[in-house]
């Protein structure tokens, strides 16, 4: 049985200052746990519900009751194991390939599948701004499905990067060039707005190209696509001549 | 203040069963219930914790207080209305243009996402199999903001509907071709299977193409895209030259 102050000690991790301060997060169910073993992050602890467990490096698991895993898990739903694992540091991100900047993307979910994303696309660099959601969030973690083991996450401010990385700079808008229509280059920055507001005034301006998805529905209404399923599009139309 | 009663039937609302037997669903916030409004749905009841609050067409509200509003709320952070619509009865399917078909598309979140992809891409048809999420649970209303006014999403039984269409039918499968070397047609259906176990072996021998959006990233995973954005992946591909 955990003890309270065992229990303290996990769940402080849901707060993105503890995460912090002791560089450690959580991840959840054998196969994200897994993905980061094999990525080699470092596991702290593993505390699981299932004797049978077991990952591919032998790790020290502890034993644990349902009823305490649902006192330390994120997630509505507990899987059978939990995990505390080091931070990792992100290398700088590299000049070349396509780069996918995030402007204040704040729903985590949103983030998670957008790393699960650049991982299909080959994408090794995301830069955020420092608004965006934290890759350490447990519901980033949880959403990414392991791919923020191979997917490099840097935040940072965006309108310096801009500024010094020489890469041409497109960015997602409501009212840009059809993308269909565009003859993309391997190396470029790709950049995503917030869900609510788009890129931001100040971030507009460093852009060079604007283009966006077509919208074929009868109804020219001004709702746009969800961050993540406009990313998906746009990646993918990045990479479909590649 | 809303009487007990009339907080138990609204809340009941919550239940499949019970939304089925009054032919009655909720919908949250002034936009989705504006587009619901335009579409000609008929909204039996408002609720809203906002005085000022107006809908184009002259709708009769309650007002109620917040204390209130939370106890009626499908969502974890309530917004500042809430309806009582009645379900409408969608038009058969059409045989032509592009229709989308879901086998057993289970996350409400995913469904609403895709709803709002198929009305961004002018898609008017819907067909799903009985085990996908149902298109009036409040989380589907809710990630489709305000798409189900415009899109049919019908229920049937697949393997009937797929021998019963002249159309034909692709399929998005992890090994198919890939769709980016595809000319794919007007008119077709495109079949999205579950988030975990893909298309189910009885309907993908009605599937006559197997499509799959190639992975760019190093390591060939098993893991897939999630369900909604390989289906906006798709959907730009069938329109991206229509």
């Amino acid at each position: 049985m955990l003890s309270k102050n065992q229990i303290k000690r996990i769940t402080a991790l849901k707060q993105k200052k503890t995460r912090n301060e002791l560089k450690l997060f959580i991840a959840e169910g054998k196969k994200v746990i897994q993905e980061l073993v094999d990525a080699g992050f470092t596991i702290v602890e593993i505390y699981t519900t299932n004797a049978d467990i077991s990952f591919s490096s032998s790790l020290y698991t502890t034993l644990i009751s349902e009823e305490d895993l649902k006192k330390i898990t994120c997630l509505s739903n507990a899987n059978d194991c939990l995990a505390i694992v080091e931070m990792p540091s992100f290398k700088k991100p590299k000049t070349t390939g396509l780069i996918l900047a995030l402007d204040a993307i704040r729903d985590p979910g949103n983030l998670g599948t957008i790393i699960r994303l650049a991982d299909w696309f080959g994408i090794e660099d995301i830069v955020c701004s420092e608004d965006t959601a934290e890759v350490f969030n447990p519901k980033v973690v949880q959403a990414s499905m392991g791919s923020i083991s191979r997917v490099n996450v840097h935040y940072t401010n965006l309108y310096n990067f801009f500024h010094e990385i020489q890469l041409p700079i497109y960015g997602a808008f409501m009212d840009g060039e059809n993308v269909y229509q565009q003859k993309l280059p391997k190396n470029a920055v790709l950049v995503i707005g917030n869900e609510a507001n788009g890129i931001s005034d100040q971030l507009e301006k460093c852009i060079q190209k604007r283009i966006s998805i077509p919208r074929f529905g009868k109804l020219q209404l001004t709702e746009s696509l969800n961050a993540a399923t406009a990313t998906a599009i746009m990646l993918s139309e990045f990479k479909r001549n590649g």
